[in-house]
């Protein structure tokens, strides 16, 4: 809807006259189409946008459409009861995504427009890391006993349904409640009434813990390409079920967090368009440690400006040492990062990629280092005889060490707990810089010493 | 399962005897699980895994859920006769899948080996681009006319089920075959079979045509939580459907390939585990173009050897400068990489979103220049006066440079077909560390000629 229409028309019907502004709205086929014209304005119209959303229902779910960091942004604009309204109209996963972005006290004042049986199984939710297979639940599913029959299956589906809530699959229990397998819809509707459900159920492929990380959640559904997942408590409990629409917003988010934290950004300044400090204030932090770094190697060359000031003809080939240690260290480090983000790599095997990738650095340093180094020699070979082979070796070396980094740093961060996607930015770059700068200039000084009379 | 056993374990029974190695793969629970086992062992050992896999359905399922790069990998090795096998217990979107990345004879083999109906459907799919709806689509639905009952639409998922067939929805269409809507499974358990189904179809709430990107495909399925996705032609004929667990796949693996693009690889290194030169093949033509890139560099401090040797301690900010253009440039590029394909940001709002950029740089430069001068004249402000000033003021016009560099290089390479993702990787920093030199240089001169007795 909104490419339709050109950007200054969009602004001067949302935030013109309230009543031009709610017929608009009116005429979008669904919530989801409400946050994309919501994204078109800044963040300070949101509220008024969201009042003039006529339906209930329509209202609170465009608020679940919404990314986590922009939910967050318009909570904090609205009133306690305007959020206890949005509350109310929605499923139980979705009322604990909003409910758990509330300080304490609003999160109280939420929680009392619930109905009682609500309120206690969202505060069960609101137990549970959102981050997890618990956060991400649903309590609402159609669930029957063992001894029940297709028509007890039918009339639970039928109380879901009613509700507007998606069945796919009905889960069977025993007495105790735990779970013993599920019985698809299609099979439902091709069996009689008065069969047994005892006879269509199949055991269930997969099921989690409530404290399974959400990565881990989303390489199941990829894993076996179902539909919904069963949680279950360490009793084999039934607890509720995730559903293959919130693992596509887990798998989006976080890849778009990924790429955004390794260029020392965050989600969070999406939100603010147009707004030049709040964006400067989001990566400003990142930036001053890097700059930090940089100024380790300024430091460096500042320590070797004797060989400098002995061969000036080496500060050329600074900038080329120092951006391929840093490329391919980016390269070491983004393998690790994806293999581990992905499951296809386990931390016990990094000893084996540092060994691949070191040998792989080699190769790669012998490829470049033997290029530049003939480069080296045509250009200054007369006047520098020696330059080539200090540029060739220092190339090798630094490749291989900046690929060691590279692998390393991401493992590092990770067994300390903190996301390895930050490795794979300019942290291993900028500890690359220095490095090729030490190893540059220490060949050249070997070089200086060992072969007087053919300085570099 | 994988994660259980040692390493070691692992490759003694499946590397060693067949009828042990038949035996444990007989015990995995899925298809899925034989994915996880081969990728822990080298490609070359997959052909002789895969024929040990009993059941033959399972086999051919085990082959639809590898990665695009491995699949082409795993087919290379297979006969005609053995991937025609697979074919014939494939469904149509997954036959294709695999039919399409054999060459024309053998795809033509493998095509004998379908049914006749079958085949005509597999080579209407083989048509489409893969990396579209219609490349992702699958023929099986369940479909009735408009005309149908409630029962005639039991009779058509019957149909669908015996052959293994997920189902969902059923799909209405006209006598002319174009979608009028949907029905959900759920409507179909809760209402009498004589009842006609014009009563419960509800119109659908997004349909696309066949030419529709993945990348559309797969925002449209996280826009609106769906399950599954009518394709139609234009004139309105439903032509097959998308199932949400092909999206995960295509979300995933595009993720994946973007995190990998940027640093100079791809997917395809993953095959090769530990072999060295086939990893080192795959970087190293980027990173030789990167390497150029940093050559050109060198020739600038080359070419403004004579401002060092006046001044030798400029030498020490080089890497400070070209770093934070750099980090700066890929901030900017990954902000609007990322917006461009999720589609939050449109081509059309570049002019828009470069003025915010420079004006972010502005605010970073200002911040970052002013902390490195004062940082540059507290250690250096004895003997060169003028260098902080030199410094604060080169850093603000790279970093501002660099953010229009790193806004301008993707929506460029957009405008020219080419995938962005490549341009927040080092080609920005690499354009960068040259701009952040040439001005770095020509800011000293200027101090130096306009300023003399104050050099730096």
């Amino acid at each position: 809807m909104a490419a339709a229409l050109d950007n200054d028309d969009l602004d001067a019907i949302l935030l013109g006259d309230d009543d031009n502004a709610a017929a608009f709205l009116r005429l979008l086929p669904h919530p989801a189409d409400i946050v994309e014209i919501l994204r078109a304005v800044d963040l300070r119209h949101w509220p008024r946008l969201l009042r003039l959303v006529f339906d209930e229902g329509e209202r609170a779910e465009t608020v679940t459409l919404l990314d986590e960091g922009e939910r967050q942004a318009l909570l904090s604009l609205l009133s306690s009861e305007e959020i206890g309204q949005l509350v109310k109209n929605l499923e139980t996963d979705d009322a604990t995504d909003v409910l758990e972005d509330l300080s304490p006290r609003d999160q109280a004042e939420a929680l009392q427009s619930l109905l009682p049986a609500d309120r206690e199984r969202v505060e069960e939710l609101l137990r549970f890391d959102p981050d997890t297979a618990g956060g991400l639940m649903q309590i609402e599913r159609a669930q029957v006993k063992i001894t029940a029959t297709v028509q007890d299956a039918i009339d639970c589906v039928r109380a879901l349904v009613e509700d507007d809530i998606g069945v796919h699959v009905v889960y069977v229990v025993d007495e105790e409640e735990r779970l013993i397998g599920t019985v698809e819809l299609s099979r439902l509707v091709l069996t009689k009434p008065d069969r047994l459900i005892a006879d269509l159920v199949e055991a269930p492929l997969v099921k989690v813990m409530p404290d399974t990380d959400q990565e881990q959640v989303a390489r199941i559904f990829k894993k076996y390409g179902i539909y919904s997942l069963p949680v279950v408590d360490k009793e084999s409990r039934l607890l509720g079920r995730i559903v293959h629409d919130d693992v596509i917003d887990v798998v989006v988010e976080e890849a778009e967090e990924d790429a955004l934290k390794q260029a020392g950004t965050s989600a969070e300044e999406l939100l603010y368009r147009d707004q030049v400090f709040p964006v400067a204030r989001i990566r400003l932090p990142w930036l001053i440690v890097t700059l930090m770094g940089s100024l380790v190697s300024g430091l460096l060359i500042h320590a070797f400006q004797h060989v400098l000031r002995e061969a000036l003809v080496l500060a050329s080939f600074v900038p080329v040492i120092t951006a391929m240690g840093g490329n391919v260290g980016t390269q070491s480090a983004t393998i690790l990062t994806r293999g581990l983000a992905t499951g296809r790599v386990h931390i016990a095997e990094v000893p084996r990629i540092l060994l691949r990738e070191l040998r792989v650095g080699l190769v790669m340093g012998l490829v470049c280092g033997i290029g530049v180094g003939i480069i080296a020699t045509f250009f200054f070979g007369e006047t520098s005889p020696m330059l080539g082979l200090v540029v060739c070796v220092s190339m090798i070396g630094a490749m291989m060490t900046a690929a060691t980094v590279g692998t390393l740093a991401p493992a590092t961060m990770m067994r300390f707990g903190v996301d390895p996607a930050i490795a794979s930015g300019p942290f291993v770059t900028t500890a690359n810089d220095s490095i090729g700068i030490v190893i540059y200039m220490s060949t050249a000084i070997f070089f200086l010493q060992h072969l007087p009379h053919a300085a570099p």
